[in-house]
């Protein structure tokens, strides 16, 4: 193991938000930079200022209210083909952002250099240097990206070094090597680096040389392999962004690469404590840019230490890293015993635990609890991803539950009708339900009939519970069950609420879509209502 | 280049569907099983028919209608610890099964046989021995799957390799290198795989020797890239699932691997026609499987080829190699343009093709249904599984739709009323609709608000389609759009028909669900009316 230093640089403001889908407002970038900020992350691009008016205003409020640890970097292209450093709008635009670094990013590979910019070879050296050395004049820092950097160099490896000593020559800090198509795998990764530092004479070991960085894309599904490739072969810095957000198939992970080069590799990212925040920051940051969080993410997905059936489980409990390639609580994760049909006492007992159920093996409950369970699947419940049903499922067999309402009834009406070609939908839900001693006649209108059953239920209990008011359903998921006896198939709804803090899953099953439908959102309620507290932080309940 | 054979090795029906929220019907395997067969993947594992009685039944099925030229594979684990591999319930069943190659999984890791199987360690290898044996003897080809092996290696390589020599010592034909918990990296996969090959003296290049596999999981987000290490030196059977599918974070992806190892590294795994069908295939399989397609994925993603900006455009016009890694005809994929997408009308003009539709490239027609098309995907609609609604709007666009009748409207009314604790549900449907100068009004009861409109509409329609008497519903698949968005969002619905003979799927999209299952339920019920030859043999249409 060694703790030798790496410098991660996160992108995902910049290339990150080019994902199709991810639109940031300025509010959003701010607070993202500010939690990755907080986790330690020591270089942060900002954006480019020059091409995006609202990356002019992103660096203006950062100047205001300087960020605490973090350097925010400038991002920007060489200056244009024949004109001066100090006369190119861009440049001027990256010097008013005011920060102390500047990422430019310039030509490596012939082809783009006279196909792209339209320029000979000779020039677009001349315009790295020369941006490069106006912009140290102004004292600025500089990190060099060489983008197309692995094509270019296989195409033209004179050419493409070239350009990167003339990085070197006019004062860059930082070489970066880009695989801005995304389609070079680790082993070739791993020669060219190693060519390129031999090549170039390098001193990665003098701490005032030029370090080296490297900026992968997922294009061939090897992004984070790319980045610890270069890594093992001298590269110091590593560009990525927050959950593999990015243009077509995203940039190399952070959430992937950060564990895997602290907690495997021996590298130093962040600091221990600083790693236990990055399953937390994932799901925020896939919050704030408005994506689901991807459940099957290595390290940060709700599924990542997520473990099935019986004998498994008590293994685990036993010994984690015969089952575990890394201890969860490290990066902020969690164990998460699945519940489902092949699960045994064992997995009943843990689930008991992290619901806060105090229950003994021994006793009988807990075997009533299993075949309950056992049963409720046959049926085609799943509780695997409604953890907050099997909860209650719990707490009624414990004697535990605490019933809110009692609903009597509901009717759910749907029509359509053609006028004139043109059809016009409706749809309206009565419900009758019991309150303490009051009885209730509620109705309301929707979208499609569960919507409309939805409000008439929230309406009727919102004079009861009024933290309702908070709570709305963030996903609704339907699956047919033995999809063979086609409408006639039971249906298995899963619905997901929040309260805007923490959010809970919920399932419902029958032959009847709305009673499906309705069972989980009823439960969804009585959860949120009983089990969930007001203040916390956002976390993921299952 | 070499021209080396990889063996491609799926194993979506049985480790693929481990992954939370899968749960595979006889018939959802089946469908995929076939398609495998047809793109050429040569092993597919099918599943565990000792541990679960749905794949008893499908390898049942498989008996009675072989596929055209893969390998279909059952799995299962050595015998039980002091106990005749001949007395052993879970081999007998694998016999049964009566497949000519059967996968057997045994343990590597010291601590897992005595802490998991809490056996001798010479016990755990004559489990090994005796199980292969055994199967060897009833005529079986064997994979062996080491279980843990690079962990195991790395805590005790001499007992790890003790547990391979039984298995060659005793007949199996191939060793598969397994990362169960998905920690190893690649740098770490090539050294070992490197060391194995040298210790255990293998001639890789003697055909009628020991072959190495590879199976890898995604926990460390290097999943294909350890596959890709272990390929390289010297393995020829990679093991993985369509999409990584898998529980925790994943298997290796086998859309990634498949392109990355055929068409960057030389190797051959499928003819390339067959290679045309991964994108089609990724799609489809993620249909059956219920999950929304990774627009991010490598290669198959409807992000992987596409483009943002207009310079980026022209360049990748003129020489596509600069901006995209691979060809994204070879994989079936296509380039996008963001914003304005010029693709599409080759895949217009061989669809048409298929439905026997003579269509010229340049009819104004064509654009128009592209046109079409786009519109209604853009709005949720999807063809890719519902080729039958394709063919209707295409032959709408071209004046040759018969309509048959045509609906004025209809009314769904759900209820359900709580009597002494016992839910009593009940649907109801009413149907308008003009056939001819006819106007019917029928009314049904069904099991749920869909089943009831399907009811109906076949009520009124009989009388003059008597066809109809023979057509049912086999499959009937709800996916929510933007999940996001609760119960407000909008519901795709596919609806697969059937006359006994043939098959087709039809697709409706709508906020309301009872609208989209309709608009699906008709075009199915037009589609087989006009469109379907009774005495074709059982096809899938799509």
């Amino acid at each position: 193991m060694n703790r030798k230093k790496i410098w991660l640089y996160d992108t995902t403001l910049r290339d990150g938000s080019q994902r199709e889908g991810i639109s940031l407002s300025l509010n959003d970038k701010l607070q993202i930079v500010r939690k990755l900020d907080e986790m330690g992350i020591p270089f942060i691009e900002g954006g480019w200022p020059g091409a995006n008016p609202k990356d002019v205003q992103f660096f203006w409020r950062l100047k205001e209210e300087p960020l605490k640890q973090a350097q925010i970097v400038a991002f920007c292209s060489t200056r244009r083909p024949q004109q001066r450093a100090e006369d190119d709008p861009m440049l001027k635009a990256i010097l008013a952002a005011n920060t102390h670094w500047v990422t430019i990013f310039g030509k490596s590979w012939d082809l783009h250099v006279t196909e792209g910019l339209k320029t000979s070879l000779d020039e677009n050296i001349a315009m790295i240097k020369d941006s490069i050395s106006y912009l140290k004049s102004q004292g600025r820092q500089i990190i060099y990206d060489a983008e197309h950097w692995f094509d270019g160099y296989k195409n033209n490896p004179d050419y493409a070094l070239a350009t990167l000593r003339g990085a070197i020559a006019s004062g860059a800090k930082w070489l970066v090597f880009c695989d801005t198509n995304g389609g070079t795998l680790p082993h070739e990764i791993s020669q060219i680096v190693a060519e390129v530092v031999e090549k170039l004479d390098l001193d990665l070991d003098d701490p005032d040389g030029v370090q080296l960085g490297i900026h992968t894309h997922n294009d061939s599904g090897t992004a984070v392999a790319n980045a610890i490739a270069s890594v093992l072969e001298g590269a110091t810095m590593v560009q990525g962004t927050i959950n593999g957000y990015g243009e077509r198939c995203g940039n190399a992970n952070l959430c992937t690469l950060i564990p895997n080069l602290q907690l495997k590799l021996g590298y130093h990212c962040l600091e221990p404590q600083q790693l236990t925040q990055l399953t937390p920051n994932s799901r925020l940051i896939s919050e704030i840019v408005n994506l689901a969080p991807d459940d099957h993410a290595p390290f940060v997905g709700r599924s990542a230490f997520a473990h099935k059936g019986g004998i498994h489980v008590s293994a685990v409990a036993r010994n984690p890293l015969t089952y575990e390639h890394i201890v969860p609580e490290a990066i902020g994760n969690e164990r998460r015993i699945v519940i489902s049909d092949q699960s045994g006492l064992s997995n009943v007992l843990s689930k008991a635990k992290n619901f806060g159920i105090d229950l003994d093996k021994k006793d009988p409950k807990c075997r009533e609890i299993l075949q309950r369970l056992k049963n409720l699947e046959h049926q085609g419940y799943q509780f695997e991803a409604a953890e907050a049903s099997f909860e209650l499922l719990m707490r009624e067999a414990l004697g535990q539950r605490k019933e809110l309402f009692e609903i009597k009834g509901f009717q759910v009406h749907s029509d359509i009708t053609v006028a004139e070609q043109t059809p016009y939908t409706h749809a309206l839900a009565t419900i009758k339900l019991v309150v303490g001693e009051q009885e209730l006649l509620e109705v309301a209108e929707g979208n499609g009939p569960v919507s409309a059953l939805d409000s008439a239920l929230r309406k009727a209990l919102v004079k009861f519970y009024p933290e309702i008011a908070t709570f709305h359903l963030t996903d609704y998921k339907v699956r047919i069950l033995d999809s063979t006896a086609g409408t006639n198939a039971k249906t298995r709804v899963l619905v997901e609420s929040t309260n805007g803090h923490k959010r809970w899953t919920t399932v419902g099953v029958s032959t009847n879509i709305i009673d499906a439908s309705y069972q989980a959102v009823v439960e969804g309620l009585e959860y949120g209502i009983n089990h969930v507290l007001k203040q916390s932080t956002v976390t993921i309940e299952g």
